[in-house]
């Protein structure tokens, strides 16, 4: 059996390559992302990978998905290179891959089995996009009883305004969530002194259209 | 048996009077709601409601909640009047009533199973807070495969920015989506002719924090 | 809050006056519970219970669920005597008491985020009936990585070969399940020494028509 | 998009090539199935098959899992044979295939999202083992509210007792099941008339050790 020095994992959302829904510094992210996977390998963390996939038949496909002119979903492809991870990041031998047809990592799969099962505790999150699959993933491993550190250098969206937000939200409602920028996180993993946000009461980084972008940037 | 004459439901999100955490526009938002059940009744839609409850010895409750100085948890006790529907609205005989213990009205109850076994296909959802129990269950929903129509003036969060930013994610991400006022609800539930937004592309209402009020505004 | 001296909790399933059925012997078990309940509260175990319950107006009730001529269902009907616990057994202030629609305690129910959540490993379970309700709550108690301590004298069925051979497969292919009598599991819980069976291979107590009595007798 | 001409699925349960169990008859069952795809194809039926599958690694595997003495699972290892689908009844394109850490087919798995999504409303059950992996997937589709034709003589077990006492449970519980043989099957796919035993009233097939190959013959 392989086993694990701590109960931690990493779990990265959906960093495939499809590139249709222009999400936005891609490159810089699964970059990112690169140091993160190394610094949590080398501590013996789980690492694990979702993957969203459409079967070209469209067997199991979300309710609205779309079809290009041949009938085949356009986005996430089973078949094509869009589902594959990115190269920088791929998955080893003793990691945890899961398939799954809906945005969050949780639902229809094995992902809290097989987390649980290890005797994970905390999750290390980060992904595409921001707002859907990292932020439905981060709301379900919270239900699941999972401490969540989220690492918004190491998540992408399709718009910044998004990106912001949903990572507004997770501060304020996912209790015990800590925010961290990779850099950080990469320290936490070797067990040396870090730093990050963590809340101090509900529900405390309230904004509004003119204090989005400040109330984002105090996280770090 | 009851029976109802449509294959819809209106799911009311933790309408409930826990106060604490200070919800914008409450009283008419609950007003707006009674508007729109009262019209669910009449038509014969089958009429849900979740309930958030923490047991006052803590068993259950979220990682990380909060609780008071004599060991009890702050919001949405038991035995308080915090986890009592508001009175405008309270549920009737035939009613589905769902208490959880997580954001989401679909985790650890028996919500999808009632509204499958009903045959219902299409969901109108309003409640609080539009950016975590109302998001949670409107991203679950979908992820069920059921149809939502999201009533952005029967939801209420505590700041203004990420109840907008919350309806634009759910705009932008649940293909086949309505959003619609609740007066344009009353009409649909009718039968009568009715104005709704839905999306032509997905991701259609990207943001940054220049554009999000005008965003929101832009699906009216 | 509320705390338990140990990683176990006691869990009843079904055991409710509902009588419509013919489960025999049920005068004896509920006795035989009640001196578990007895034990396990004595320790400081987490006492569970379920609750089957289907509601007047039909609402979520499985499929074929059986009818009265008045359009009622038959059995476990809310708002009858039908589905309260027995009364020697009855359920106290910090107990976890769950209602659910289908036979397994973990279907469409908080019971294993609620069990999880208290840091609970090991499930001693009884209940009604030992080949409907038992087995599939047992089977999924396992399927969610619980250890399981069955007491084939705290369960019942309608028949006694049904509750042979479904104690039988529970054996057979539940790894790491014990198989203890209420007498045992009292010393158990007590810290005292006990004698239960436990298997030395999979699939070890294999049976035909001719065998079954003999082989359930053979686990004692 | 691949459509199916009827709301019913073909289910076949683990069956794999793994023979480490000593399941009894699984070349007959295998040739009976390989009849019952087939006609199942030429109706256009949807043709699922899960497959038990366990990490070399042990990541994910059950509690209590039995491992070599190389520290390798036993049974159902990823990377051998036994993992493998029968010759005689290989998946196709369109099928649906089912990789599976727990025994039931809806634990920890997308198959109720992609039956649920294809509209499927009835399936056609077989498989290993009768009273394991069968039995607990047969009571899962129950939970979720499908309507279950079983086949006994398209399912095995390790022993005769348990198989025909799994198939009673099932045949007294699952209310609305249908037993029918392959032969049956074959015709009901076909639309033509065929002959299968069903419930008059609930848990009609009671039985003791004396009456269990009796009970289980008066149901063909």
């Amino acid at each position: 059996m392989h086993t694990y020095s701590q109960a931690a994992a990493l779990v990265l959302i959906d960093m495939q390559k499809e590139s249709r829904y222009g999400i936005e510094g891609v490159d810089e992210v699964v970059a990112t992302a690169e140091r993160v996977v190394a610094s949590c390998r080398t501590a013996g963390l789980v690492v694990a990978y979702t993957r969203h996939v459409n079967r070209p038949d469209g067997i199991g496909v979300s309710t609205g998905e779309v079809f290009d002119s041949e009938g085949l979903p356009v986005y996430y492809r089973a078949g094509t290179d869009a589902i594959t991870i990115h190269d920088a990041i791929q998955p080893e031998a003793h990691d945890v891959v899961i398939d799954k047809h809906r945005w969050s990592g949780f639902h229809g799969t094995s992902l809290d089995l097989i987390l649980r099962n290890l005797g994970v505790r905390e999750l290390i999150i980060g992904g595409f996009t921001t707002d859907c699959c990292v932020l439905s993933s981060v709301y379900d491993a919270y239900a699941h009883d999972y401490l969540v550190s989220l690492v918004p250098d190491m998540c992408a969206a399709t718009n910044e305004g998004s990106h912001q937000a949903a990572v507004l939200m997770m501060a304020n409602w996912v209790y015990g969530i800590e925010i961290l920028s990779a850099g950080e996180v990469v320290k936490k993993v070797a067990g040396e002194p870090y730093r990050s946000w963590a809340a101090t009461e509900p529900d405390q980084k309230r904004f509004s259209a003119e204090t989005l972008q400040g109330a984002y940037e105090s996280l770090f």
